[in-house]
């Protein structure tokens, strides 16, 4: 038998990352398309087809492939559908799942959203193998998580499970979120979050800070990371702030799933002890007693490049397992 | 073959209820004694062993237990142990799994809280058959909750997860809370929130209420249940104060594990409207969007005396089923 692979796809809002992968998790080889190039899906999907096809054929991999796996903002496992994307063109109700296996001659496609596949890549292949009760919390633009309990993904009873960025931690005069409610975790920790927090701070405060040297508008969390580092005082607090509020919140999720592990994973999640260290003083402080000491708060083991190609992968590999027990159960009746 | 039954039992502070369970979920013959009675632990499973044979004999089962399900406070799914129990004497660490299988001739045994027991008890008997997602919330002395995802009990790496009563509901000036923190639901929502909420709304208030007839050091939730129905303003507005607290923390539950169902168990639980309107309205408001209207929130189907022994009874067949894959391994080696 020829070496089996499965395709990982991970659609975000610029670029389609899609990679082939072998069941050791390596990357075999690697490419991308635009995401918005094409206003009519059924287009784009022609493009992933085509481009993938392209790269099999370049790797000898042709007619290997056992699964795909697809990672996508507001994917439902359940439904296969990307359900009112805030960042995609193509409508409100996307048949993700349906329209590419019909593209790749039928063959299985799992989906799932890309915090959930994130998760599943650092259970297949980084920090958490092994584990079978872990939390992923992904810092980017917004604040994602997935949640893994007794070895499998929570996607809930609608598929839409595991919104923990969306976990209320101020709830008298919370900042306004995205989701439309006020005082959610990702107002406040996630990239978008630490820039309101420097424009909130630089405008209650007067101390001198180099952060006052950028349009207060423009500045990012990057600048602030960049300031903290030089030794600024107020961008300091600033990430002390923002790692109190995450450190209270994953008390919280302790409280619920108590999972062996909460692995940080994102652009901000690399700013080290600054965040790390408040972090943990603000989870250790805020933790109910049974639970102290008990849970890992840990950095994510896969690169970011790689890792939702690798997660979206591992569900490809569920999507292939998934259509044999469903033949299996066909041909038993 | 002879009809099977399990041993459910229920161990609370003041009684240790157990019953004589079909398969069905009848419960054949039950019967109690008191848990205090004795100073040592080997002594209560002595007393326990034999009111149970008696019982077992006056309904012709004897020989016929299969397995044996235990819900105590603090009791840990993985050890089979009882671990810091607030209310019972016999140590810090009891053995209770181990104990109670070696009093009874080796029959398997599996413990579990008493409000994951309740859990399982709905789910196998009650308002959440056919769920696979659900959370039970227990409204009595404390907030007790058990949550199921994917058809299974969550125990967390620990055995201690489902601690959803220590959710932090109010970070500034919160209420001590018996678990050595501040703010927790638990101190909000339990008969005993209700009543400390009764103490605070008439101290700080001049209205006048018929609950200063008591004296504020002795008032009750029932006392305050009694008032809210009589039409007594401040006690209605100390239920809709308890309701809307409720309502906000379930909010966060949906975000976590996204459940078919929340369901209330408990003495507050029978407020009936009083209780479940402001608690329905807070819910819907602070819920995510995408979440809306999605999650049922309704009350067990248990007769309160049943449901603590039901659920027990249904760890038992599982403490079964246990037993026998265990052996089944040791067999295949």
């Amino acid at each position: 038998m020829t070496k089996p692979y499965v395709l990982g796809v991970d659609i975000g809002g610029t670029n389609t990352v899609f990679g082939i992968v072998d069941a050791r998790g390596q990357v075999i080889a690697s490419d991308s398309i635009k995401t918005k190039k094409h206003a009519e899906f059924d287009d784009y999907v022609e493009e992933l087809h085509s481009s993938v096809e392209r790269l099999l054929r370049l790797h000898d991999a042709e007619d290997k492939i056992q699964g795909i796996g697809i990672g996508a903002p507001n994917a439902n496992y359940y439904t296969g559908e990307i359900v009112n994307p805030p960042n995609l063109p193509w409508g409100p109700v996307i048949p993700l799942a349906e329209k590419v296996s019909e593209a790749f001659g039928g063959i299985p496609v799992a989906v799932t959203n890309d915090a959930n596949a994130a998760a599943l890549g650092e259970m297949t292949y980084g920090a958490a193998r092994g584990m079978k009760d872990f939390i992923m919390i992904t810092l980017g633009t917004g604040v994602g998580s997935g949640i893994v309990i007794n070895g499998q993904m929570v996607y809930g009873h609608d598929g839409n499970a595991g919104e923990l960025g969306h976990l209320v931690m101020k709830r008298n005069n919370g900042r306004m979120c995205g989701c439309g409610r006020t005082g959610c975790l990702e107002a406040y920790c996630s990239a978008t979050g630490v820039a309101r927090t420097a424009r909130e701070f630089l405008e209650v405060r007067t101390e001198p800070s180099t952060l006052r040297n950028i349009d207060i508008e423009d500045i990012t969390s990057k600048d602030v990371y960049d300031a903290a580092v030089a030794g600024d005082k107020i961008a300091k607090e600033i990430f002390e702030y923002t790692g109190r509020i995450l450190g209270e919140a994953f008390a919280d999720m302790v409280a619920f799933s108590s999972p062996q592990a909460i692995i940080l994973f994102g652009g901000l999640a690399k700013s080290g002890d600054l965040l790390l260290k408040p972090l943990k003083e603000a989870f250790e402080k805020n933790v109910m007693p049974i639970f102290r000491g008990k849970t890992q708060i840990i950095l994510s083991e896969l690169k970011e490049s790689d890792a939702a190609v690798l997660g979206a992968s591992a569900l490809g590999w569920e999507a292939k397992r998934r259509s044999e027990s469903v033949i299996s159960t066909d041909a038993a009746q």
